[in-house]
């Protein structure tokens, strides 16, 4: 069995903060730094999806990438492009909008379509910057 | 007279969003598309400024780029980093911050000091995204 | 009048040779290299194209960018990704299709309509890969 | 023992169509889209290879990646660069040439030779474009 | 337990010479190359630095990066950017200065003080050239 | 005349260090900070070589970029590879080793023999860091 992992890049722009209502603003201040400006600050976010599988004798896929780049463009890139994850994306609701939260909160998002479509997710990689980045296997520690 | 071009890449992560309060929310639609969102969005914002003169003799410099890069940390960076263009900088008042903007902006809050620094500025490039970016050479029209 | 310059990125993947019909193979080798080879090879090319204007007050853009996209994919994604350059492309007929000639026949293609939408355009630049890539200015000497 | 991975980087561009002769055309364009295109299309492949093993004593190196990178020279940008998978390609013959099946082939063409060479082949890394890549750790599942 | 790795890159310049004294300069050619070149030569280094951890309930966060990113200019920026590998770093006397060996000195020298923050080193990621990188796992064989 | 500009890029990585013999060590320090190292510093430096011309009817290039390349290696690559800057480069002899003024006798250097070989050479471009870049024109002001 040849099993392959095949990954898919896609990019959004979303404004956030990292901010408790229920900590004063020095301790926001002291932990988040920066990243506590009441007004928002943003990025562009750009993730990997990887997926495993063995390639099909009739296609050469793992999977179709059209199919894995439409789930991800539903799911992740619509509601999370343009936006503010405090405010207006659904599945970040409750939960401070760190990078590892995001991913974690992706994962649990698109991990059963991606499974209906024949995929197994494998890996999320996102990075916030070019200095920062976070990796999510579903809770597994391969390393 | 030998002139050269001397460049320093600075990076600051900010929330905006394209709005016009005296327009309604379908003309905003309409004209700035996703980026009128109002509960802003954010980019990862680099920016390229460019100096020229004749390296000195006794440095082999054009201009010191310790200096170069603490007047762009105090003028732009601090202003801007994990800020929201459209609220908490001044320099940004009463301009839509489309990225055209935002260089014309930093170009007039920066031209004075760099000379004082023995620099001539003749150039900001600012990316948005992978896919966008604007160069300003302060009105000139080299090409 | 705060000329601005604002640039768009696209890409596309397509197939090429460099090969005359009219010399042997071995002058198409010494001139192409192995560019010549018969049954072909292709490229991941990245194009800007750069437009110049003074920002509208109204909305503070050059142009809008979505207006310059949509050209772009109309006009040379359309006809050349996942195309054969020599064979596929209507604009590439008669042409040796070096990545210089390329540059120029794009320019041909896509500057009446920029200046319909409002903009003027100033340069292209197409990357063929991470060594080499070309710029043209519509047959100006900027440099 | 302290095991060390190193990889080593190579670049190569050809031309290739995802095209069944079994299949019509709509089929075709059904399931591989644009890349089923009949007059080919082609990228810049860029290709990871890693080798683990513990840093020689001597010489600090897990593997001298001058033979690393002559070995892949030889097996891998020869028959590939500037060539058609489809056609020019022997370890291609009657595989669809997809991201997923190149790298299977590429590590069955490669791993004896750097056996031979006191290196194990752990890791092969193809990148299609900066959207899509491809990883095969021999049929292993680290992840 | 969802765990989560998280990543934070440095950058670095330094000299360095792959020579032993107890060889010819004809062996040191031989096995080491240009590298070998008795008057130095240098590189942008470029080091990912990756932890695992649980998110925090109360912060979002695997561990502070203001904390790792602390640790790491102290441990590795101060001691390594702007020097000498072979002369003036402390933690690389008497190893041959290959980017395999500065990574296993790197692990060894700051492991114990990102445990002390909290954090679980797992992987060093070093890369010397865009064509040649390490990765070191603390001996551990993931893959 | 269509004149299109076409760029090559060339990588070498070398040792240097900004260190007036004449000065104190304090001033040293003081005017070219943690370049002064005495025992060296180095970096991987990017190369970019424009030439301008119009694309020959016959082949469609401005110029043969195979020949291009081979001048840059041999009176660039050659010499400053994995070299000295201040110690091994017969080019760089007295004069401080500085990106611009690298930029400057690189084009003395090669100017006359691209010339012979059928380009104009236009610009010179040297990437130091990611944050840092030279350009230079032969002297000439395009902005």
């Amino acid at each position: 069995m040849k099993t392959v992992y095949i990954t898919r890049r896609e990019r959004f722009n979303a404004a956030h903060k990292l901010h408790r209502e229920d900590w004063s603003d020095e301790k926001n201040l002291e932990v988040f730094g920066k990243c506590s400006n009441k007004n928002w600050h943003g990025h562009n976010y750009t993730i990997y999806v990887t997926v495993k599988g063995t390639p099909s004798k009739e296609t050469g896929f793992v999977m179709n990438l059209k199919i894995l780049s439409r789930i991800l463009k539903e799911e992740i890139i619509e509601p999370l492009d343009h936006k503010n994850m405090n405010l207006d994306v659904p599945f970040m609701k409750g939960v401070i909008p760190t990078t590892e939260n995001l991913a974690i909160k992706i994962w649990e998002t698109i991990e059963a379509r991606v499974k209906d479509s024949g995929g197994e997710l494998v890996k999320i990689r996102i990075e916030e910057t070019e200095n920062n980045f976070v990796e999510y296997f579903g809770g597994k520690e391969p390393f």
